[in-house]
């Protein structure tokens, strides 16, 4: 029952994501046991206009 | 002051996610004695592309 | 595959919380289809001393 | 490495956002000495059709 | 309505916790419009064991 | 600046969440080019009775 979210700036590419999904769940599964059927991987891709760092926007950088 | 995250693959329809927030807060009004009106119910409608269940993207299945 | 985060002030009862669960996981099944399998409720209890409204913790009110 | 997660309805101008991450930042840093660059704030605008208040979504008020 | 998170490592104080939270929340009274009786603010204060950056968990740094 | 945040039910050893949190965040670098520094990976331990599945509480399973 694992759900792990994965938050970041910008895109990742179908294929990215498809291949994070497999190792974060595998990783789960040989780390601590947990049944892969039961790991959800979400993905929240942020606008560069919606996240900043040290007080600035990623898109004013 | 209840804040309810509702994080799901796929889109409801606006009648869904109005019925869903209805119920939602009148379950927390009459089981755990909690004003309507504190009550949020947020809707987060995940893209099948940014969301894995065992390992494997739902767009991919 | 809905997971439903249920963020509160306070503490809940063991019987509330069971109750909340059963009535969310059947209202999305009725409303939505959703398999009631595949619906997590997670409780997320907050401290009086970790949430604020209208600029004052409620462990101040 | 704190981060700061603003969830409301709706958008907010470019100028907002900027603004408001400057001052939660510097916030941090004089009040918690939080080193600017490890914070981050992240905006999540709502659509008024995915966020309900007293069971009544903002697209229906 | 905003709903602002702040999850952080460690302990802040109670009274470093009540000053951020009226700041933020004048913060988004003054920048955005936002009344402050609408404002949440929640801390998550995450323990050092929970939290790894670059890989390592702080309480092995 | 990606910031994962893994929520499960009971508790991980400290080893386990040392190992997942560097797989992880190596997994980022080698898939998605992210510079490790900048990977945050957050552990959530959720009680048995603050998290249902099917409507039960893992606690009354």
């Amino acid at each position: 029952m694992p759900v792990v979210n994965v938050k970041l700036v910008g895109k990742l590419s179908k294929e990215q994501k498809a291949e994070i999904s497999k190792r974060f769940t595998k990783t789960l599964e040989d780390v601590a046991g947990k049944p892969p059927k039961y790991v959800y991987v979400v993905f929240d891709e942020v606008d560069r206009g919606n996240w900043a760092m040290a007080g600035t926007l990623f898109s004013d950088m």
